[in-house]
């Protein structure tokens, strides 16, 4: 059994969604963002891209900046078409007789039909005017729709908020080692049914190049029934680990990458949340502790967790490899 | 097999995402209405909130102040601006003589630009006024966008609406002891595929302070198909249960708390909802029995549940604790 | 291994979310839409009623009416108020001059500042009057974004449009004998990843009242990927099922239920649909088979699916009961 | 154990959703956009229509000309009752003295208040006009929250983007044979959790028509935790296969059909998303592999995969059908 679980164990995982096959030298697969450090080509620009998940994942001044952009585009190409129709179908703009001042009463007349707010100090008169304004009306309902959808979708979009640790360590764990990083949710949210994942790369060079290999880890408990505090996700350095009797040396000589993912259930966005980061060998402490992150609180009997503390750790002798027996 | 079984569920839960060692008094982990009673410290202030939750959970007075004060405020900037830019450019505000009521026309002018409500009755003149008028609306409906979404979001948020049982008794059970607790959806709502969950948490003297233990009891039954009735959550305290053998007076010494989860589908919603809860020994009866909470109808056939019954229960005598024969 | 698989097969379901006594005659649980025969008392009205809950599921013409009455009750009581702040705060009103003038112009003032149509014909003018109309412009978009978000919830809410054959059937299968219904989408949507799951309520003469036992049926199937043309869902009546050796008479006696559920995946609304059903034994027919309900068509080779064809069958003579070989 | 597995690989399943006997050639299920090439007889047009549905899945071009007509129809609707209620309670149009003018100013003053944009140029006097325009702006408000709902559904509609290789191959793979096609995410999404699944459908003739037989393949990985780069789903055609031993001229002969199934989580929609395709044997090569698709980019250190290149294969000898030891 012990066999044919190890044999299980070390088989590399041939498809993963990730190359197999890296460069000269092995490089990251993940950012600590989550992002996949992937570029897709041999598709045209706009094939390759969902406007929705743009506008939903661009910084939020990006955001502000394309909508204001938008707005005043709008404005400007009805704006063009009312004062091409002649101002004189526009009632209560009579007094405006430059041009620049016949165009700017088209164009907050626009403004004014495309968001409905419709003063009506200056309104269309006759068919075709009538009509385009009928039609930008439509035009703003329709694209506000749009623009409110993300802009709300933005703000309501169901995220873990988790903060990992800064390192991934090396600690002493049950008179063995085992590979260890914590994280905790940082803001007001309460995460119940949590899932941890952890994906070993070690990129092995082969001639020229480097072979990526990936490794599931088995993870010491890997769901837990509710994030009220930290965890520290623990993966046994015993037998059954690809990482048995690896040293510091041998896993920064292979590039090594732990791609993690957590999971859960937020009672208040009713939906499943995710979240992903990565850490690399420069990102490994072989041979330390965390330090605790908790403290307790005298006035409401409440347990203060210090999200500052983190990343805090001490170093810490290791003890031995060490057999799990079955 | 017996034996394995009693090592796992009585092997102590190291990583739940509790705390494992609580002050000199064991503290409650969880309030009766699910929140964890834990506090973050170390992130700024705005760090720590996510605006999103914080407006979905706040008490709805509190929401409705919220809104109204962002409404005052805005118009408030706005009328600020437009009265700096002066009146003159608002067209209907010409009788406004004293800077009071201009501010007055300026400040309501705000408020119909804001809304789209857009009466016209004042309405801008020239290119700076109407400029701001126009970035007003767009900002009106930006803002609206998020308050009405977060406004109807709290409305149709996915709740269980559980009503749980004041008490949690240990009653007779088959020939021996049973730690139980009984709910009840009590809206007009209809769940199904019910999950429920249960955590012990004994908090042990350990010297000056005390040692938090975490147990997952094992149900009898687990999973229901709908809850159409009330729902009376057993677990059996046999030799397979950390509770085994355990008398009132060590459950009290032990400050016992029992962290209840119920997960359900609501066809309505067609989402998932949850619910928490928690039990301390202060609300443990030791040696009791629920009464039975629904009678029959006579006119229509219908089964009527008496929801104000749910926490009913009568003494009763226990057997011995008793052995489940694997 | 069998004898165990019997014994659980067996078992009396003793927490279904259903009562397990009934009344004098055994009486349905679920109603053919899926809604479960109970009502809850002993809460106030207000208490027992989720709002959302109410306004998602009532017929159309009542969710329309209550639109309609909630407008015209809101105008009601702003144009209460306009008028008691007299119309001459209403620019554009001087002209009414009886009361009921004046109300009537208060009055649609209201209905334009409710739904931000704003018209500007009538105005407000002052303080108060314009206080309060911008409280109504706040209060109307808020009211409509939970109006109008009931109303596209309605609307978009994830249904399985499952159809039905009316009758359950004991019919010849393998040798033996099985119990069948049969279902099909009826509707332009595309189920996957579809489940079934069924459940027996059988209610047992038990002195004066009757005892419910409850039975969850194994399906011969329980999981299909796609549902793109019929399902006949089987439950085999071998020595494993509660059923065994039961003929007509006896599920009659018994008041037999059939609880069925189906929950499938639906890729436009990208959610879980689930839609709920129950045949009583006044919809079983012992002995037949059905027929058939597609054909093909020669045209374009498309497959045709005869809807009203679901609940046709055919008499059919009846096996012996089969034993089932483990 | 091998023996009683391969039994059960090579059970025909019964109930799949699909019709098991198909005319006289056997037709295609499922075609690539993931249809099922059903028609639904027996009903009424409007019972078999899922409005919502038609609505999310019609091509754009006819969603924004429905809208169209929507709006041009309804201020039509409300054009001429303002009209027959006459033009002179109408304040602002008085100045249309002919019908067509009339008709032009009441037309136009319906679109201002269904859209609320309400310039109040053209507003209602009078009791009966005002009522109705009242009523047409609750109705614009409804109706909008409709098609904006519905703009922005189709807008935001969980979508998984994949692109699957156009042709599925008969490879080399491990000493034996597997059957193989392949895909990718084209857009800037990032699918985790990611799920196939196969199903293979032989039509053998039998008499005059053919008989439908559906087989799901087991898949040498099924799931893979993260689709970074492209995926080549597997399926060994060794003696656990229903396809062992089968040549390319039996699978044409038989019709071969591959429907396939991918299920994934996106981070973004933060969603199931699903996307299904099919292979007939028009679609095979039999005896060849698939050509690397990525490429290492020097600058930046990252992956470019060429998604243009997803279909490309060589030619491959194939080794004899293998068995595979339990």
């Amino acid at each position: 059994m012990a066999k044919a679980n190890m044999r299980y164990r070390f088989r590399n995982l041939e498809n993963t969604g990730f190359p197999t096959s890296t460069g000269k030298a092995g490089t990251r697969m993940i950012d600590r963002t989550g992002a996949a450090r992937i570029r897709k080509s041999g598709f045209a620009f706009w094939r390759k891209i969902s406007i929705y998940h743009s506008l939903i994942q661009m910084p939020r001044w990006k955001f502000l900046f394309l909508v204001f952009a938008f707005y005043t585009l709008m404005n400007l190409a009805f704006a063009l078409i009312y004062f091409a129709l002649g101002t004189e179908h526009l009632a209560g703009a009579e007094a405006a007789t430059s041009s620049w001042q016949q165009f700017v009463e088209a164009f907050f007349f626009s403004a004014q039909s495309l968001t409905t707010v419709g003063y009506g100090r200056v309104a269309p008169v006759g068919l075709i005017t009538n009509t385009i304004a009928s039609g930008e009306a439509l035009v703003g309902i329709l694209s506000f729709a749009v623009v409110t959808g993300i802009f709300y979708g933005r703000f309501s979009r169901p995220r873990a908020y988790l903060l990992f640790s800064k390192n991934m360590l090396v600690a002493p764990f049950r008179n063995g080692r085992a590979l260890m990083f914590r994280l905790a949710s940082y803001k007001n949210n309460f995460l119940t049914d949590v899932e941890a994942s952890a994906m070993l790369v070690l990129h092995q060079p082969k001639g020229e190049s480097r072979d990526s290999k990936y490794f599931t880890l088995k993870l010491d408990i890997s769901r837990i029934s509710a994030l009220a505090l930290n965890w520290t996700v623990v993966h046994v350095m015993d037998e059954h680990s690809p990482l048995f009797g690896m040293e510091a040396q041998s896993l920064i000589e292979q590039n090594a990458e732990l791609i993690v993912s957590i999971k859960a259930f937020d009672d208040n966005f009713s939906n499943t949340v995710q979240q992903r980061s990565s850490y690399t060998h420069h990102d490994l402490v072989y041979g330390a502790r965390f330090l605790p992150m908790f403290q307790h609180s005298d006035t409401k009997g409440l347990v203060i967790m210090a999200l500052d503390k983190i990343s805090d750790y001490e170093p810490a002798a290791l003890p031995e490899f060490q057999h799990t027996p079955e």
